[in-house]
């Protein structure tokens, strides 16, 4: 049995102590959060805390916190030859306090409130100072999720700037998309099943063989009519992306 | 029974082609193409003719041809009174010759070759000059898709340009992910599972609501230490997706 204490109670935290609670070999032996309102959709399920002096003992603690919170929050822990981990993509390892074994453990997905989601195809990044610590990150990935991946800190600083792409300026495309029907009384439905088939093509074929449009082909006459259509707001992301499709593919 | 002529040998009419011989209401009688070379993996289907003076009487024509070659195109067609549509999301109804009723056959949906497509989800974009064209096009499109709407060609060449943000764009971006990965020696099968949850999330939350990440939260911070690590190519496509998100939600 590895037991877990969860500090903090947002999305992360909130999704990663449903996922432990689901498997034989984790126990979340307690939760901490800054205030008794930001428990409450947890105090029926496991032990919480506000008080960090009241910290229980586990084999590993997951700080689930804001990104810029982290450092300030494991300086704030009490003293210990224990493993602290943090759950971001974008923070090193070492801003963990260094009175600690440091680690991280990054699950990579987008958490919305309420959502229901299966952990098990979520891809966990495990770093870790000392070997027998990855091995234990690797059991706490392994039981709830059948894709754990060894990344350091600069291979998954690159992995959080790709994530920015595939999935944050890819919804702002979606979003542009559905402005665009909105405005011209489309219903956005007729996009969705094309915006599923793009996401599906990754699987079997690479994203510069599933190239297409106008901009690929280099098609000045329908670039032309695009921005001439487009609100100006929206001219200058085409001109960019077109620019930058085309550039590839010269 | 309706009777089709597919004009035209490459992805989406093949594809059509494909959906209707699956069918029970639609005959495909003929399908023209070029030279004998086009038409060698459709030539054991169905009837093909290289010659425009022997195309074969039907209900309705359908141009598959490149965007650029279909008023050229439909100008060479035997003068009938007939239905001729084109299969184009970007040119205008009236782009076929005037002799004919014009209309428009529009799947909107990235056509792969050698891949099977379920047309049963692909929406089909209607337009007739006559209603009984409309009319016997929406029994064409509801043969083989679930999904048929009415919209005309200023709304077709709305939901062209949104396509392109949903579809080309979004593609670019996978690449770019991709490039990313590979620099630094992270699988892309990590990214993965991101890329499908995105597009997943269309389904049920609105594209403005799934915003996620240190655009929308104007984390500056976060934003200059991702264009430190990024190639220079890449920094102007982060800039503009940045400044479009951070001005949407300020």
């Amino acid at each position: 049995m590895i037991r877990v204490v969860i500090l903090g109670s947002g999305n992360v935290a909130t999704h990663l102590l449903k996922a432990f609670l689901n498997t034989q070999t984790i126990e979340v032996v307690q939760v901490y959060g800054r205030s008794k309102n930001s428990l409450k959709h947890i105090i029926d399920l496991v032990a919480t805390t506000t008080n960090l002096k009241e910290i229980a003992t586990a084999d590993v603690y997951i700080i689930a916190t804001a990104d810029d919170a982290i450092a300030q929050f494991s300086s704030q822990l009490p003293s210990k030859d224990v493993l602290v981990v943090h759950t971001s993509g974008s923070v090193a390892m070492h801003a963990i306090d260094n009175r600690f074994r440091q680690g991280v453990f990054y699950p990579l997905q987008t958490f919305t409130k309420n959502s229901t989601v299966d952990f098990s195809v979520i891809p966990i990044c495990l770093e870790a100072q000392h070997n027998k610590d990855l091995v234990l990150l690797e059991k706490l990935g392994s039981a709830i999720s059948n894709a754990v991946y060894f990344i350091d800190t600069k291979q998954r600083e690159s992995l959080h700037v790709a994530a920015v792409f595939a999935n944050n300026f890819t919804n702002h495309l979606y979003y542009i998309a559905k402005t665009i029907c909105a405005e011209n009384k489309v219903p956005f439905a007729v996009l969705r099943p094309l915006i599923q088939e793009t996401a599906n093509k990754i699987k079997t074929i690479d994203p510069i063989k599933a190239q297409t449009g106008p901009a690929k082909r280099n098609d000045q006459k329908t670039i032309e009519k695009h921005l001439n259509q487009l609100p100006e707001a929206y001219q200058n992301i085409y001109k960019t992306l077109t620019t930058a499709i085309t550039k590839t593919y010269e």
